[in-house]
C-alpha cells in the first residue's frame, strides 16, 4: 500500500510500504477512507519527537471500514465503518477502567503514527480495536467523522471539560489554530456569555469569529478588555508556548479556570507570587477520546457544527501537496485538511 | 489597652494603645480570651508585607467574648463566646454570597492586623462581625479554639479540599510547619491511604509523625520513595518556596492534585515541557474560614484532635517573649504559641 | 395604591389598600412596572394553601423601581431598577450562606403574596432587600425580566440543575404548562441531545414545540418512543401529579436522574421492587433564585430567549381579566400573562 | 465437586455436581478458599427469584486461587489469590466503560448463584474473570477478603458514596443487619460527626454500636431523637422494606440525601405533598464492586476495621449448618458466616 513515511528531521515521502495485518488478537485492520494531519506531525517532521523512528507511517486520525479484526475483538467486525481514536487503550489497566484512555498502561495510549504506523495510509492496523475505535453512523460525512479522532475531543476534554466552562461564563481562548478553534466551538455546548479568541495570526482571528467566538483580539489588547472587569472565568492555553500560559494566568479571575490544551516543548514561570491567594485551578491532560461517542451525537443531531473546521479535502494520494499547504496553516488561513480515498 | 503594635521592619512592641470601640454598624468588639501568631506575623514583621502600615496592631486569630455589638449586627450579642476569624467577610457582595469570603469584594477580606488593627490585644474591633465571628459552644478549650480561627481551616479548604484528597490516597505534605501539620491532621477526615510529611527540619518531621504522618522524610528521600510506584494521589505545597512547589509537581502521580498553601514571594518554574500530558490539576487560593463551624463540630464530638499543635501558651501580656520562642520554631520544635488572656 | 386581594377562596378582586412602608431596616419599597400570575396564585385562589390570610395581596413576581430603602439595605438605592424574587433572604442563616435561599431559617423563603403582601400591586414591600432583589441593565425588557424572578430560576435550578442535564441527553419534560416550558427552554443551556415534552393538552405540546422541544408527545406514546431504547437521561416532573411522577419513573433510564419541580398535593406510589437496583436519582427541590444574575447575563447577551413564555400583556389594572385569561390557560395555549404599570 | 444447589422453594442441599470448566475465553475457575452466604441468598431460598432456576449452585462472594483461566483472560493466572466479586462484568458496554459494572449490558451483572452457578462449591467459574476478580495481597485475612467480595462494597458505593456522606454529618443508617453494619463501618471512611443505628433487634442495635455507631435506636425513638434539630444529613436504607423507606423521608433535613441500600418486594409511599420542597435527593442502585481495590487498600494499611462483622466460621462442607445459623441472624445476633476450605 501506500502510506506517508517519516524518514527522519524534514524528510518524509508517499512511499509503498508492506500492508498491516493483525498482529495481536485484540487488533483490526482499517481501510483508510479519510484522514488528516495535526500540529503534532509538523512537530515529528521538525524532529521534535525522538520517539518516532525513521521508517514510521505517521497520523493518527482517521475514518474508514474494518477490513480483518482479531479474534479477541468483539464490538467491530470487517464491513463496520469507524472512527480510528488517536488513543489506542487496553481497557483493562486502572486508567482505563476510569476511562483515562490517553494514560494507558497496559500497552495503549498514543501509539499510532507515533510508537507504530499511523493513519496516514491506504490502510491502518488498531491496536486493542475494541477500544480504540467507534463504530459510525451512517449520516455522518467523512470531513465531521475524522474531526472527532482527536481534535474535537482534545478541546473538549483537555480544555472546555477541564477547564469547567460553565453557563454565563467569560471564556478566552489562547491560540486558534484547529485545536484552539475546536475548543470555541466546543466551549458553546455550555452557553457560555462570552467566547474571546486571541492570536498573532489575523487570518486565525477571522476564522475565529466565523466559528463562534464573540471576540477576537491579539493578546495585547486582552489585558486591556478584561482589566476593568473581574476577568475571564476560564482560560484556555492552546498554543503551547510559555508566554501564551503566562497570558492566561494573567487574565483569568479570582476562582476561575486554566486549562493547558497545549503541547509544551519549555517550561513557563508560574507567578506564584502573585497568584498563590487567587483560588485559582490550572489542570493539564492528554485526551482520552472518550468524548468521541456523544460529540458524535450531538453532530449528528445537528446541536454541533464542526465542518467549518475543514478548509482543505485533497485526495489520499495528494499527502505531500496537503503537507505543504498545513505547514503554512497559520499565514494561510489553512485549519483542517482532509484527505480522502480515492 | 495594651496590643502588639508593629512599627516597621523588625520593630514591634506591647503598647498602651486606644481601646477600640464600634466604628461601623456592623462592627463588634471583642475581648480577647486567646490569640496566636502566625507565619505571616513573622513576614510582616522582616518588611515582607509593604501594606502594613507602621503604627498596625498585629495579630489576625482570637476567641473572645463580645463586648459591644453595633446596630446592624444581628447573630451575635454581648457577652456571646466567639472565634473572631482571619477573614472579614461583607456577605453581600458576589464572592461572599458564593461562600469565597477570603476574596471579598465589599470591604472585607483579610483585614485584622493586617489593614486595621488586629487581635494580638486586649480587645479587638471586627468588621462585619455576623460574617466574620463564630459563636463557640462551652465545651471547647481556648487552645483548640483559637486553632479554628484560621490555621486548621486554612490548611483544610486550601489544601485537604482544594486538593481533593479521597479515601485511599497517598497525600504528601511539603513542608510541616503549622500549617503543614493542619493538613497532616485534616486530611485524615478522608482516610487516605497514607500521609508522607517532607521538610527539612528533624524536629517538624517528628512532630508530624506524631501528629498522625505515616512517614517523614527529606526532601531526596521523598523522591526515591516514590519513583517505583504511581506517585502521590495529592501533594500539598506548604512551605511557599519555589523548589518544594517544584518538588510537588515532581512526585504527583499523572492525574493527581497539587493544592498550593504556600505563600509564595518568587514565582516557581512550572515544568509544562514534562507535565502538559500528565492529567494533572494545581490550585491555589487564600482560606475562606467557612469550614470552621464544621471543623469545630468535629472537634467537639472528638473526631479531630488538633490540641497537639499547641507547643506553648503564655499570659498575653507576655506577648514578646512568645513571638521570640515562635519566631526560633523551625528548630526548636515549637508550632502554635497561644497566648491566654491573664 | 390598587392591589389584587385574597378574600377566600375563589374570592379577589383589585381594591383600594394602604400604600407599603418600610417596616424594618432592610426593607425596601419597589414600585412595580410588570408583575405576573403563577400557577400557585391559583391553588392559593383554589383554598389549596390554608397558609395565606384572606387580605393577603398576592403576587410574588415583579419587576420596579426602588422607591424607598431601609437603613440596613446597602446593596440598592432609590431610582434603580431592580427583579423582585419570589424569595426573599436574611443572608445569613446557614442555608442563605449556602445560597440555598428558598430554605431561609433567618425569616425569609417565600412570603410575598404568601405571609405578607405581595406583588399584584402598584408597591410592594420587599423583605431583606439585598438579598431578594437583583438590579437590572437597562437593556432587558419587563417581559423577559419579570421571568427571571421565579419561573425560569425554578424551572433551571429545581428541574435542569438538580436533574444533572448534560451535553447529550435525552432529556422529558412531564407537564408543560409556564414551568414546564420553561426547563425546555433552560434546559437548552446544557447542549441535550433531545428534549421530548409530554402533556395531555395539545395546545401545550404545541408551545413545546415552538419553544424548542425536539419532540411533544402524549403520555402513553412516549412510553412507546422510549420503550426501545436505553430510556431518558433525565425526567423533569412540571405537573404536579403523581401519575406524572410516576410516567418519569418509568421512562427514566438505569442511571438517570428524575428532578421534581412539580407542587404536589397528594404522596405517589415510588415501585422501589422495580427501581431499587436502578442506580436512578430523584431529587426535589424549591427554587433559590441564585441563578437569576447569571440568567439575566444570558437574556442580555442573546444567549437565552425566553420572551415567547409571555403570550399576554395587559395594563396592571386589568388584574381581573388578566386572572379571567390565564386560569383558562390549559385550553387556550395562554403561558405567562405580564401586567404592566399604565 | 461439592456445592450448595437450590432446588426450588425452601429446599436445598450440599450435593455432589460437575466440576466447573472454562466454557468462554474469557472465563476463569477459581477453587474457593473462603465463602459466605448474603441475605440475598435467603430470598432465593424462599422462592423471591424466580429467575434462578432450580439446580442452581447459589453464592455470590467469595475468595479463592485461580485454578485455570480462558486464552483471552489477561489480568490473573492459574496459582493468583483472587477476590471474586459478586458481579460479573464485560468490561466493554457502556456501563462497564463508566464503571457501572452492576449495569453490565455485555452479558454480565449479577450472575454468579442467579443466573449460573456460584461460589457456595469447592471450585466456580467465573466469566469476564478479567474484571470480575481482583488480586488479593498475602497479608489479608480469607475473612477480610471475603467481605470485599460484595457486603462492604455495596455499603460503601450504594450507601455512602450515593447518599454523600461527608465531614461532619449526620448519618442515619435503617436496618442493621450485615449490609447496614457494613454501611456504619465504611461511613466512618468519612468522619461523620454522628451514625445513629435503627432497628427493631436489640442484638443488632447492640452489634451496631459495638461497630462505631454513635447512637443506637429503635424506629420510634429516632423520631424524637431527630426532632428537635435540623434531622438527618444522610438517611441510608438497608432493610429493605417500605416502612423503614419512609422512616427515611422523615428523618433526612431539608437538603439532606436518602440512599436505598435495601432489596424492596414492594412499592412505598412517597409523600411528596411533603417532600416537593425539602431539596432531597433519593438515590437507589446495584453494586458496582468498583470500590472493592481501595477498600481493600483501606484495609490492608489498617485504617478500615471489618472483621467484626463475621460472627461465625465453618469448614466448606458444614455449608448446610452455616446456612441454618444464618438464616436465623435477626435474634441471635448471627452477622456474616463465613465458610472455608478445608
Amino acid at each position: 500500500m501506500r502510506a506517508l513515511v517519516y524518514h527522519g528531521s524534514e524528510q518524509t515521502s508517499w512511499d509503498t510500504v508492506t500492508d498491516p495485518a493483525i498482529e495481536d488478537l485484540t487488533d483490526a485492520v482499517v481501510r483508510v477512507d479519510a484522514t488528516t494531519i495535526c500540529g503534532t506531525d509538523l512537530h515529528i517532521l521538525h524532529g521534535d519527537l525522538p520517539e518516532v523512528k525513521p521508517g514510521t507511517v505517521l497520523g493518527h486520525e482517521a475514518v474508514g471500514e474494518v477490513v480483518e479484526v482479531g479474534r479477541e475483538v468483539h464490538s467491530i467486525a470487517p464491513g463496520d465503518r469507524v472512527i480510528v481514536s488517536s488513543i489506542s487503550a487496553c481497557g483493562r489497566c486502572e486508567f482505563c477502567r476510569d476511562g483515562t484512555y490517553g494514560q494507558c498502561r497496559g500497552g495503549g495510549g498514543w501509539l499510532l503514527g507515533n510508537l507504530i504506523n499511523g493513519a496516514q495510509a491506504e490502510f491502518v492496523r488498531v491496536p486493542f480495536a475494541d477500544y480504540s475505535t467507534r463504530r459510525l453512523p451512517g449520516a455522518v460525512t467523512l470531513e465531521d467523522a475524522v474531526l472527532l479522532a482527536e481534535v474535537l475531543p482534545t478541546a473538549y476534554e483537555v480544555g472546555v471539560r477541564n477547564g469547567h466552562v460553565s453557563p454565563g461564563d467569560t471564556v478566552v481562548v489562547v491560540g486558534v489554530g484547529p485545536v484552539g478553534l475546536a475548543a470555541v466551538i466546543t466551549a458553546r455546548i455550555y452557553s457560555p456569555r462570552r467566547i474571546i479568541a486571541v492570536d498573532r495570526s489575523p487570518s486565525r482571528l477571522e476564522a475565529a469569529t466565523r466559528l463562534g467566538a464573540d471576540a477576537a483580539e491579539l493578546p495585547g489588547r486582552l489585558i486591556a478588555d478584561l482589566a476593568e472587569g473581574p476577568g475571564a472565568d476560564v482560560a484556555i492555553e492552546a498554543a503551547g508556548d510559555p508566554e501564551s500560559f503566562i497570558l492566561c494566568t494573567r487574565v483569568v479571575r479570582t476562582g476561575g479556570h486554566i486549562a493547558n490544551i497545549g503541547t509544551h516543548g519549555k517550561p513557563a514561570t508560574l507567578h506564584l507570587e502573585a497568584l498563590w491567594h487567587k483560588n485559582m485551578t490550572i489542570s493539564t491532560g492528554q485526551v482520552d477520546t472518550s468524548s468521541t461517542p456523544w460529540l458524535l451525537d450531538l453532530v449528528t443531531s445537528g446541536r454541533l457544527h464542526v465542518s467549518q473546521l475543514v478548509t482543505h479535502t485533497f485526495g489520499l494520494s495528494r499527502m505531500e501537496d496537503a503537507y505543504e499547504v498545513f505547514s503554512h496553516g497559520t499565514d494561510t488561513g489553512t485549519l483542517k485538511v482532509v484527505l480522502r480515498r480515492e
